[in-house]
């Protein structure tokens, strides 16, 4: 027989009853607040269009990196699980990957993949045995039936999640339709963009040239030079604010800035556009490219997320024959202090500059964000990011940097996914866990409780809605 | 008075009722499990002449560089504990030896090596109290008396600390007459080798060619030229493995890995024999040969373990006077995703291939390991190791890997010790500690309990029967 | 209307009832043993002198960049807290920089400045309302009114906060004057000078040949050749030994040792005299100059503490406009085990050499640190520092050391701090967090609870005594 599946309410709290009591009244307290998702990845057409979602594996398993790369961990073929576009992966029935996915559940224990799904299968779908081989064909049908209802198109769903706003993330060679849409129609679900150039900076991109002449096209200015490149790299983030922007994001290898002469970058930036760019120098003007990005934030009001610090595309093979984003990016060591040198240099003391910084390398949370973000009035520390999205994680993140950069240098929580179903899971957790964790402060009397209580209203909706200007 | 020795049935779980009471459950169904211990040091020819252990200071000091290293670092003299070669060194009464130990047994406190020894005196000793200055001739006596008893023989202990299988670690010179003396005993006991090849895969040793002479001795093939070598290399590893061998053990100092041509190859192992290689030519050949013998584990599916990053004898002067594991050997930054890169180009997708990582570099847990088990199907983590096998470095390991990597890419406990006593010991820490963080995971309904129970078993039995073929 | 303020007795102790219990019995046993500050930045002067503090800002905030880096971090101008030479600061009315301060103590929710700050206000000033926007002028009045009498004086202070000795910090062209007058006054406290020379071992100073000028003004060494220079310094050395010193201090960007010969540092030292060395050259120097400290050491049995790996005046800006110590240091990425190496080459079997080591890098606790001073006789570890002189920076530092390093290669607590009012208050904190580690370690059935007695009173008392030699 089957397990049941049911949410313990007191899921994510110390068993300790002086700290669960405390938890559990802050928990409460935040709970019902509106969710801000100022940083992800959701598809802005699902609300643009509201169409139907199509089956529990294309939305749930196929997307979601985190769930495929476990189950590829235990040697079972992505082809199996309908991913890429050979013949065998678009043969596969989907409800037969549903069925790989129940029977090798078991290994997600432990992981947040298992939390948030859980939460997906018993809050969204109402659910209430736990999946496994013998119920994946019961959980395929709730869930297909429940995705062909009104109440679950992707408007309904925002607003039943209590979706105050959410950023998607476009390159500026994007148009933006699916927003325009949005903004035309009347539904007044807020669904902003963010700006996110990576693909018009880097080049060391094979297709670099390519890429600045759609720019060129889509903003107007002539890019045959830097200063061109640069009013069109201007122009687009013109655009993206009229369409909602509040913020950029940059996925640089390493947060290495550097402040060139216009001389020196011009140079720089012809040779690239002629492939004639060794490594260093692509790293030279990826550096110098974020630090203009700085100034122009500082122009025109746009904060800065810089997400460094992932080896992308690790996987030869993986890459060669599914593409991008297949599980396959891996964190690596990254230094933050000499590399925001040139940075801090130029900018670091204008409080109307807003930086929010992320890792992957948490041994950087102690020794140099939290110190950085303690002093600099233009840094601010995003929350704990991808592999550290995790009840561990999280702890990890308040435990390494709040004695040094405190609560109010830090921006609240980003679910920063493109599984939309799982964003209330998600936002659930980080409430969970920051309520915890004031818990933990008030039952050993470092913070009084009304203080946690104003803070857990702060860490889950003030300081995100300032720190992203929402 | 000196204090009791009791060993406290819930030592090691948290305090917490809640906790404790699912810990002590967990635990009782696992903690009569037999010990398969995949990877070790112990002496083969212990088991092979099942000789009685001489006395409890060679037994128990002498041997053990947790013990020793901890006393040196206070000021005592290796030579006054009875090591190395001098006069001085010879002419130490063991007894004397135990006295100082006793008395510095304080300096052990917190330490795992306390733990292990309370575990061998209380449960294989049978004493009652507490080791310090007063109670050391009272244990030498003890000890010294139970070590000429037949049931404290080498294979007497084996069978009663219930050990399913052993293995013990050799390199491919050796002629592992002791296994095979084992093998033709009428002793049931399952000792099994590993092939551990560092050195003759490593030029930068001074007696590179004179160990490569021997390799062509004991294989039989011409070592003359490449090809010849890798014959031999795997003639070795056939050998091995009709000793029972199932995996392969690699302490290089990084884990990188290299792919070269076989000219390329060849021609660097041609210089290597004439000791002309540089330092970088060495870390070449060394990337290069970790990346054939994953080729050879491909063919006769032995399974690989790489233990890096470890400075070894970073003492001259303790080296000099007492030769290598004098406990100077020291955990350096440790880097994985781009060492591997080589490896996982060619043989990362294959979940025939199973490579077991360790780290002195706990940071790579979160940033590195977790992410890259958590992917490759030819990846698995294994323990905490070394200076991290202990309650804290085992609780860290948990909780950095488990939310990426989840339990199932991780291969159980290794004791890899020599100090044969305290195999159970070690073996009964890591399952209290497995059973105290599954209990957390329960306790605050990150898990269901029966989830636990299957953990624990699986943890502490059944993976590390799967990984490691046994 | 305002909160109480009111230390809670438990403060900094877990709520669960068994470790509270054993935490508090801890805890009462070594909360009265006198204060030993063997490594501090408070002013001589003031103890010489003897004269009452100015003003609650001038007291509390402008000195301690813990506070105003903070403060600076979220926005608030330095020249607004008074600090600089700027007119506008000189004409700040200290009591506007309290209330720009109370306004913004919430920032401080869960760092230690918060907690020593409590401390401060509640047991020294007896104030028993919060600090916030409404009780500001309330505190600045009480704290005025105090300071105007006779107990609140530097010695009486010194007194009453129980401090049987400390230590202050002084580069070899100090005159050592206030120490002086000290000694020779009727007063019996005891304060000592440490000997800092950064200063004059840092060729990479713009001001470097001046400085040693000023060495041979104050040593009467000729210091034209390398070999005058090390009189100069052994000279100085001595000098201080007379004052009390017990021990020397270095802040060296890295840890780097190296081992010249007399001709090699001869022909340096020439080199750096005319300021015609390149960066590494300067590294080199000042490698082999911290092994020639511990040479000196050898001789004349200073303590020497190593203090690395930071960054110092990160913030070009705030450099230039407000000089050092403004709360932009930054810690960097420090490594030990191949840094220390041509150090431990030469002494560091030597048990007379007493090497305390201190990092902010923590990543280097668990994989350099505390194996390296858990074998080598001259090495020691001190306490968590500075960002990590903390609740939880503290507990990292016994959770990744105790168990490669045990309790006794680590030497107890320093404050190093300038702020002299909170010395009570860091050691309290000190001494609960010990407390309550080793309840746990009680709790968990790994450490009897007379052993926790007597460690209790090591860490806080004892082992800083024999480590400084005081």
């Amino acid at each position: 027989m089957s397990n049941r599946l049911q949410l313990n309410p007191n899921r994510l709290f110390s068993p300790d009853p002086t700290i669960r009591q405390i938890a559990t009244e802050l928990y409460d307290s935040i709970k019902g607040l509106p969710i801000v998702s100022p940083h992800g990845h959701t598809d802005p057409a699902w609300f643009a269009n509201n169409n139907a979602f199509s089956n529990p594996t294309e939305l749930l398993i196929q997307p979601d990196h985190y769930v495929f790369r476990m189950l590829y961990s235990q040697g079972i073929r992505l082809e199996a699980l309908g991913l890429g576009n050979s013949k065998e992966a678009q043969l596969v029935d989907p409800e037969a990957v549903w069925q790989i996915f129940a029977e090798n559940y078991y290994l997600f224990r432990g992981t947040p993949s298992r939390m948030w799904m859980d939460y997906v299968f018993a809050e969204v779908f109402k659910i209430d045995v736990a999946l496994d081989a013998h119920t994946a064909s019961h959980y395929y049908q709730v869930i297909a039936q429940s995705l062909q209802q009104e109440q679950f198109r992707p408007r309904a769903l925002f607003d039943r999640f209590n979706i105050e706003v959410i950023a998607t993330t476009e390159n500026p060679l994007d148009k933006l339709q699916h927003h325009q849409k949005i903004a035309e129609s009347d539904w007044t679900g807020k669904v902003l963009t963010a700006y996110r150039p990576d693909n018009v900076l880097d080049p060391e991109q094979a297709d670099f040239a390519e890429q600045i002449g759609k720019l060129s096209d889509i903003s107007g200015e002539t890019t045959t030079d830097y200063q061109g490149y640069l009013n069109a790299l201007q122009n687009r983030r013109e655009y993206f604010k009229r369409h909602g922007a509040t913020s950029t994001d940059h996925g640089h290898l390493t947060p290495f800035t550097a402040n060139l002469s216009d001389a020196q970058a011009s140079k720089l930036y012809d040779k690239a556009m002629l492939g004639q760019v060794s490594a260093e120098e692509c790293e030279l003007f990826r550096g110098h490219m974020l630090s203009k990005m700085a100034d122009m934030s500082v122009e025109d009001g746009l904060v800065m997320q810089i997400h460094p610090g992932c080896y992308r595309n690790h996987n030869k093979e993986v890459f060669a024959g599914f593409g991008r984003d297949k599980g396959a990016d891996l964190p690596m060591p990254t230094e933050y202090v000499k590399n925001l040198k040139a940075l801090m240099d130029k900018h670091g003391n204008n409080p109307d500059l807003q930086v929010i910084l992320f890792t992957l390398d948490e041994t950087t949370y102690s020794r140099e964000l939290a110190p950085l973000a303690g002093h600099y009035p233009s840094l601010k520390l995003g929350p704990a990011w991808w592999f550290h999205d995790s009840p561990e994680g999280m702890k990890r993140f308040r435990q390494q940097t709040m004695e040094t950069a405190g609560f109010y240098n830090t921006v609240g929580f980003n679910d920063d996914t493109r599984a939309f179903m799982s964003i209330p899971a998600r936002h659930d957790v980080a409430r969970r866990i920051d309520a915890g964790f004031l818990a933990e402060l008030v039952a050993d009397h470092r913070l009084r409780l009304e203080e946690a209580h104003e803070l857990a209203v702060d860490l889950t909706y003030n300081l995100v809605k300032k720190a992203y200007k929402l």
